[in-house]
């Protein structure tokens, strides 16, 4: 009894400040704070992708885990991966363009990992699991008019890969996708909800 | 110039009630307007899918095209295929909770039927084009107290299959799908743009 009145109350904080990770999450269902850290970016760029992901969103997690006791916190991060390279958010006007460009016509993959971190009353860590989600992209031919139109709007820049795929812009650019749509978005839904079930059940129970 | 002139002024109509092809056909980034008509939905069973799709397409399109000169009209009509069964919207909560009980854990087919119809200065149809676009959507294990849930929200009886991949119930159930998501949501955006294009080139020119 004591037990699962304790485990009712552990809160589920995600360590993200995208808004649409923050959208997709509520899908979940469950009641969620917000609280981006300022954990470091940097990864070493010869390991494998499905490794960068999840290795990011475990720094992510832990770096705000101190502050929240008897919590599930979620990390994620998502990069996209072309014919090897790792295309980041771009820089600059011309980086969207030439990122744009190279992904016409072609195949790519986004790859977000995801890694859950349970905390015990003292904020200690007792319990991670991490994941990773892969979902292939097939653009549409792009003619480059298109393309200076939609790095005009701004969009692309705050976008691993230069774009959002539910963005106007995205949506006639995507020919299709093989895999979990929403984790072209940021947050892979179905495996996230899955995966949360069995790994802090209490926070179901509510 | 005058006939640029002319071509310049033709209109976009869609033949569609739904809100969510209104909200897709937004992206293509065109004026339109919105007329639903009254055209019948009855089809021969034995016909396949996708002629199925697109003879109800251009049905729809044809029933308002008298009333729209100088026009393209868009007709579109999506169904849910699964083990050669069409599925439908459900009717009442019972058939709604065993359409999705027997999706669950398997791959269905969603098609959509798109129609285009060109009517010159008097409505008349002087030029159609049809296609359709099919996505694979692969369900996860459901169990049936979370479909009673989503049932009771009304959700699925506006829906062919019963669901919503954009709700929050259809993010945490669909696994992966294979082809363009927009078309599960009801209007296959990347196709639509890229036929439109060549089909109607004047409506760009604005």
């Amino acid at each position: 009894m004591t037990d699962s009145l304790k485990n009712n109350t552990r809160a589920l904080v995600l360590a993200s400040g995208s808004p649409r990770r923050k959208m997709l999450l509520k899908k979940i269902g469950l009641p969620f704070s917000v609280h981006p850290g300022n954990a470091s970016e940097h990864y070493d760029a010869n390991e494998r992708p499905a490794n960068i992901v999840q290795t990011l969103a475990l720094r992510k997690a832990r770096d705000v885990a101190a502050e929240h006791p008897s919590s599930v916190i979620i990390g994620a991060d998502t990069i996209v991966v072309h014919r090897r390279d790792i295309l980041e958010k771009p820089e600059s006007p011309e980086a969207a363009l030439a990122m744009l460009s190279r992904l016409s016509d072609d195949t790519h993959a986004v790859l977000t990992g995801i890694a859950l971190l349970k905390t015990d009353d003292n904020a200690l860590a007792i319990e991670q699991l991490t994941f990773f989600e892969s979902t292939d992209v097939i653009f549409g031919a792009l003619n480059e008019a298109d393309i200076e139109q939609y790095v005009l709007t701004g969009s692309p820049f705050d976008k691993a890969g230069g774009y959002g795929i539910q963005d106007d812009w995205g949506a006639r650019a995507v020919k299709r996708i093989n895999g979990d749509y929403y984790n072209i978005v940021g947050l892979p839904v179905h495996a996230l909800y899955n995966q949360l079930i069995p790994f802090a059940p209490e926070l179901f129970n509510g």
